[in-house]
């Protein structure tokens, strides 16, 4: 039985907490919120749960074996550092830490303590994900050409970091998961309307030679999550807000005949159309599947968890990457005419 | 009645004779069309039309007001400046030119012949740009903050050129006309996967502190073809796939109550979703009207139509400088790994 | 504080639990049910709650003011009953009862203790129903002409009932409540191609001059929630499903200019289509709405909630009306052929 | 080269006029309307057609091998008769004619003459519908247990007669093609809101042991054409609105374990959901594939064509009986309260 504690009652801590209840291999035994509102309604919907507003006096419960964190991100780093130095497993909201550094320091003290570190990179656990993961692995998209995600909405999830460390970890953990691999160059633009943190953010993640495109937003009329994914055989479009058929699979595509009459050239790209079919996706709650993952490869002692330690650290990486490449070009502020000027070698200005 | 010839009568080549015949003030006289078997299917349909498969003899012909130039985009240039050189007035299919140097060189010429450049924009005449205009002009939108197009296919429409010159026209059109102005700054990464020419890009489009981006595509499983519009009262979302209801307004936002507590900014930035409404659009075909449209434009001596050839080469110029960018970025080939490096100052490698 | 026993902990109890648990008027005490495992799970999610798989020793249980029965429907009214006689408030999933009969004993079972019944008629406190119900009674939509209605789904709800008993009470609760009345009339078409209960049913409601149609089906390959209503002004589609825009009000319609001139009639009928809106609904969960209400109405000692043992009892009278008429029409079973001969007086042999 | 001329220049005709014109093995020669102003649109578009305001000359002219007849409803009969007297054949718009009574004298007069008499029942000639047939002959379905068809729109085609006539043919031919078969038993409930035509109906067809339902209407605020299919092992969502798509095919269905214990029924119930596949369809114009068809029966020689004569009269028979069940059962008035009462034999009176 895995005992855990869990530190932030908000937005998603009430999702970990039930899952880490109804599992039968693993309790919560103690929960922690700086808001006694917060504490209140968890208690009375659990009656049994210990309560806390101080998170040390948790991390520090003995009866404790995993300290599972879903704080605003700015708090990741202190309290994961204090849960392992007192021996504890961690289980992290994502992303993992506010910065690469932070994210490696903690990987460094686990492995050094023996201990395991994960990251709720729930997306992974999703039954399309999964689905995804297998028709890249199988061959049957053949080689990835392009990745287009778009992820918008209105509003924001986490209240101290830009779209980009919000909702960007998403994509990244699910392009690093399909690609095993983490992206060799990272680069972005993006906007701030409301205040400093960015709401709209464009990304470009190259994997090899797979070129990958981010659309991220906050300031969104409607909800959109989906992804395109372009293979050499076939082409898939994963909608997640579909209700049945999330993920279908394109029978798509487009060749070239041959390329040597250059005049001529464009009548040779053929364009190829046939079935489409969406396969039947397990739909198990992504979290049950997640914490069941999580207890085993405690049992097994799995060095490298597809949501371990090293590949929360991974997309940290890529996060700060994209926020820095934003930073970098000038970002782009509502009110302020400078902005692109500053943004790429590569720009042209229209009518040179 | 405006007397026009048709020189192309491809893919699009038969929504211009049709639209020119049932026209009461204009006619078709003559077509013509490099490929007998073309000629053939429209004289089946249309047995009064002359045809011929020499452009330059239709140009000449005395009878003509007007050619109408629906051909590959390399021909534009020559064949218009004949037309013109003859002393009729040109409607271009879009883009206008293959450059900005060809495309002011018919401006100047017609100019000085006291003769009208047209410019086939169609989507600038269609019910739901023209309902997004005004949305713009009453100011009902608040500031425009965003747009975000997304314009994606299987299968490319002119043979000539890049998805940025072929398809990108519709959107930097609409933009310049919904902004009364034409792009400060322009910036691309554009990817080709089957041949030289882009198959995929992604452009951005400064209008004083407006940030346009676009998706272009001609390697998309699906068709989609919308427009998000964000402004500081309203947003829009126009899916020109939509049977009714085209352009949807939604009357969301956010606002920031105050600034000056740094530590708990985010806490103050609220979220605001009420109503939406999609307004009755006009859904005259759009080609209809903008032939009415040029025939008034010829009766009153308008000197820049929104279509004209000012407007067609403000085009053309943003065009230009977003392939230009995206080819000294270096551009993004499938089976090349070297790509982004070049590409961006502002890029960070993921891990530095 | 309203102590509630909970008995049922199948597809709908954990939310009848959840929202009592919650809410800060009300708590649960105790919950029954035949199966170990449920009870299990239930036990694991809130430590605090007594359990018991005999419903009986709950009825007596003295603690509690009120017993919610989440159990099949046969069983509504014996456990009901046990519970007025007891003395307890009654909260009991939809269908209220098996038939109408047992549905009026309660009701004045429960006047006579002077006790109060609900029914679990949940869409009535939705955000979208409450809208409907504004939008008709404010006049806007002009007379109600016409109600068309389809939910479907693969799979059944409630295990020993037709699916004329399963979903149509959410029809027919609807309807009762947009129209302040209970149908006049109920004539059904129902099908079953698995066993003997009905598993797709055509249901038509006389509400006065309305004619309402329902569609109801567990066979169908993709779920549906839709409703159309028609006005003499406007028509409104409300579809659960969307996860914004679920109501949206059409200000379309026909209008006939003058009917003296007969052999021209049609030609004088006009259609009109104007904007669409989509008002901002409350998205509360309907069940903390209701949970709110009922509290309420139990404090003011309201006589007539429109989720009351009356209310609940017109439902049952008119989905017991529509299986009756289905089974007097012979019903229509996969392998038989005699069927629709005797369905109705009304039906003209095709080629007659 | 089968000669045609066409008669009725309004919203069907040109289609006609088009198709014909652009076949090479087919022409128009001549056309005929009532409306010099509807005619005066054909001649600006085909400046080579013969005019005429009379049909009766279009009829007796002898260059013509076919009368294409497009006109209202009630013409459809004498002008055929008088066409089959002439020695044309004849091309009808759908419904045939008025009545039974006409198509059956129509399809004798026909058969004693020689000729042939194609009615253009367009659907079955979509790549959707093709595709269909196959699913159905294939026995990839299983047997089909059921079809839910809903056909909505604001607005009417056909000005002369009610919603059942107008687009029930649809529906009914795309069910007599998939069955080999004519309805057995038809029964329907009708309204009419504006005028004595019917604007919604419900319509039930009997095939031997499958019940099909039609939802028709004019009344409608938005446009639906969707049909379901339910098969022993697959189901079908065809959906003419789809871009791609149109042709959904579901590996889901509904298995009884046993029957014999008769409390646990529902228990052995079981629900099956597989992969969702959608077809390449063909898509080819469907009036194009139509009059390639045609060509080919009058080659061939072909009897009973599946948009032939009797396969007109087998629909128009169909409908007449909805029609007139629906009249039996006294239709529904917005403003007349009698209406259901004497509807159907199986109604039962709410609350009995």
């Amino acid at each position: 039985m895995l005992r855990a504690g869990v530190i932030g009652c908000g937005y998603w801590g009430p999702n970990l907490i039930r899952n880490f209840l109804e599992n039968d291999a693993t309790d919560v035994v103690q929960i922690a919120d700086l808001s006694p509102e917060s504490l209140h309604i968890m208690q009375k919907r659990y009656p049994a749960l210990e309560i806390t507003t101080a998170a040390e006096g948790l991390i520090a419960n003995p009866a404790l074996d995993m300290v599972v964190i879903a704080t605003p991100v700015s708090m990741h780093f202190p309290l994961a550092r204090m849960a392992l130095e007192e021996g504890k497993h961690v289980f992290l909201e994502k992303p993992m830490t506010a910065s690469s550094r932070e994210a490696l320091e903690l990987v460094e003290l686990a492995e050094r303590k023996g201990l395991a570190i994960f990251v709720d990179h729930t997306f992974l656990f999703t039954g399309a994900v999964r689905k995804l993961k297998e028709l890249v692995v199988s061959g049957e998209l053949g080689d990835i050409q392009y990745v287009d995600s778009t992820r918008m909405n209105l509003g924001l999830y986490q209240h101290d970091v830009s779209v980009i460390w919000d909702i960007g970890p998403h994509d990244v953990s699910i392009l690093n998961y399909l690609c095993a691999a983490e992206p060799e160059h990272v680069s972005s633009v993006a906007m701030s309307h409301l205040d400093t943190q960015y709401d709209i953010a464009y990304v470009l993640l190259r994997y090899g030679s797979l070129l990958a495109h981010l659309t991220l937003s906050w300031l969104a009329p409607v909800k959109v999550r989906q992804i395109l994914i372009g293979g050499t055989k076939k082409m898939v479009v994963y909608d997640d807000l579909e209700n049945i058929a999330k993920v279908k699979v394109y029978d798509c595509g487009a060749q070239v005949a041959r390329t040597d009459v250059k005049e001529v050239r464009s009548m040779l790209v053929s364009y190829r159309r046939g079935d489409m079919y969406a396969p039947r996706l397990d739909n198990t709650e992504a979290l049950k599947v997640e914490v069941d993952y999580i207890v085993k490869c405690l049992e097994t002692g799995e060095r490298d968890p597809v949501n371990g330690g090293r590949a929360g650290l991974a997309v940290v990486r890529a996060i700060e990457a994209a926020e820095r490449s934003a930073r970098a070009g000038g970002g782009f502020r509502g009110a302020d005419t400078v902005g692109l000027a500053a943004e790429a070698s590569h720009e042209a200005r229209a009518g040179d």
